[in-house]
């Protein structure tokens, strides 16, 4: 599997091969891969890829690689959901392969059961693809005429593989002419915002603007900022959502500017087992991504530092939910479940 | 005159010898030298220099040069009223000066006038020390036993000809035993909280941790902030107050979690010919101080920037404001003309 590494971007267009589930896993860690329906749908190839080269013997082997292989793409990253829903959707289908196919797996038994591996993964890829163009129009609609949109780090098409969750939003509404100015977010530490998603911006011809984070509160007040739109990387069943780091203080933000602040991620991102936003996992990354930017220092050695790559925004300052299967508003655990129940 | 060059720090401790109100005016405009107070001490000291070496031949000569040389100071940065208020000071001190020794200068007069100027902007210098120090006590009074504090940019010892305003603040209660901790925000995009303030955090013993601007609210929503402090560039007479961009959305997210906001800063920031923040001018800076991190590109080659490089926080999100003269609270215009009139 060829990985864009999005490290590099956007000065290099480079790509790393991968083999297995370790490099997957590995490839997902250290983030030359991001964005977390992206993120899912690599683990179901990299799940994919772990059964070719490991070639069960049989039933009882399928099972006992495939739990294993689940649970290490799935100790790649603690927060985002779509890696545990792809992970744990590959591991189901193996152990459904195995229970309809017990004994000993004969060389075409074996083949087919890697085909079939591998159309499940790209079963996650097409549905990803189709769940972003449809995000884009629910959102798109939900958008007024000459549109003033901020966003927050990257959920466009790199993030995903199709045209991205909350960057499909805007460059659909671009697409409709509803598109006055986006503004991005540069999104410290990690400069998703400054590296990524005004380059996808600016290849749309979306009129767009980068800004440090910092800035959003002073653009939404003078600008006439009138919708944010972030991604999701995991949403408790009752709303709350945690997504990069930087999400709630805009959603304060927005808040205090009565700017509705929408979110947009695809069913898999929703948590039905996590209660609230209390339940999630908030990953804690090294000090020195911050402390370095581009392999240089900006801050004295010895300084201690804080590096929560994810906060969380109750349900309360979240206008609407956006998924591929309509617009959640308000945001409340019965109107997710109708949601997901479409 | 020497000047610590602060765009060097924390890596580097070098000095630029500046001579005359033109090298002063550069140092400021290019940021060698920055924080409001700072500024405004410098260039009393520019202005001494620049008659050292004009050497006034008459009080009209002196009269004429005392106009020019202010002027020029303060075309350095618009925002910064300390910037305004030396400068001013200065001309002001000179043309009595000239009321007083009219005609000619002998050589006798002519040290006698540069040796009067020198006087006065030690006078500023001085004033500026002191006023740090009766902030850091009045500020330090407001603040709760055990207090989880945070601020933006650098209002410290740097920043100051003293132990700084909203920096003096927190190490004035530090002495005194009350700070439990500090965060300090990294102040993109010329990280003044992450190469000064943490480092002059540090160098006091203050237990304190860095953290990137967007990572705020989360930490002030998560970690028991119960103070935040900042210092002002310009306060308007109605307590509007604009700071380093950052502050506005700062403010934002303290009333949001119902955390006090301080404003500390000396009376010379206030500029009671600005009815409110309206009436003051945020200067926008280049795009390259935004897309490049010590000489790295970190955003597309193209792409459109916004730097403005200060916000404004209306006085109602402001719990406080700390002068020298004492605490104004509620941050009205009658509580301000009181304040300045202790």
């Amino acid at each position: 599997m060829k990985i864009l590494d999005q490290r590099l971007l956007p000065d290099q267009v480079k790509f790393i091969t991968v083999k297995d589930a370790a490099g997957t896993a590995k490839a997902t860690k250290d983030m030359a891969l991001r964005g977390a329906p992206l993120i899912g749908c690599a683990a179901a190839f990299g799940f994919a890829l772990e059964l070719r080269r490991l070639k069960p013997r049989s039933a009882g082997d399928l099972e006992k690689i495939a739990g294993k292989t689940a649970d290490l793409l799935k100790a790649a990253r603690p927060t985002a959901v779509a890696l545990f829903y792809a992970a744990d959707r590959m591991e189901a289908f193996a152990r459904k392969f195995a229970a309809a196919h017990p004994g000993k797996y004969a060389p075409a038994a074996l083949k087919g059961l890697l085909s079939a591996v591998d159309k499940e993964a790209r079963l996650v890829t097409t549905e990803d693809e189709k769940a972003c163009l449809d995000m884009g129009n629910y959102g798109a609609a939900l958008l007024p005429k000459n549109c003033v949109i901020m966003t927050h780090c990257n959920a466009g098409a790199l993030a995903t593989m199709g045209i991205g969750t909350a960057v499909g939003v805007i460059t659909a509404a671009h697409k409709k002419g509803k598109i006055k100015h986006a503004y991005s977010c540069e999104t410290r530490p990690y400069l998703q915002g400054a590296r990524l998603t005004i380059w996808e911006l600016m290849r749309e011809g979306v009129p767009s603007e980068l800004l440090t984070d910092n800035m959003a509160a002073h653009i939404i007040k003078t600008c006439g900022v009138n919708a944010i739109v972030v991604g999701a990387d995991r949403i408790a069943s009752n709303g709350d959502t945690a997504n990069k780091i930087g999400t709630y203080g805009l959603a304060v933000i927005a808040k205090h500017h009565k700017v509705p602040f929408y979110v947009a991620a695809p069913t898999p991102t929703i948590d039905m087992k996590a209660r609230d936003g209390d339940a999630i996992i908030i990953e804690e990354r090294s000090c020195e991504e911050v402390t370095f930017v581009k392999g240089k220092r900006i801050a004295p050695k010895g300084v201690r530092v804080r590096h929560p790559a994810f906060d969380v925004t109750p349900a309360g300052l979240i206008t609407a939910l956006i998924t591929e299967k309509g617009v959640i508003s308000p945001v409340t655990r019965g109107n997710i479940i109708k949601n997901l129940a479409n």
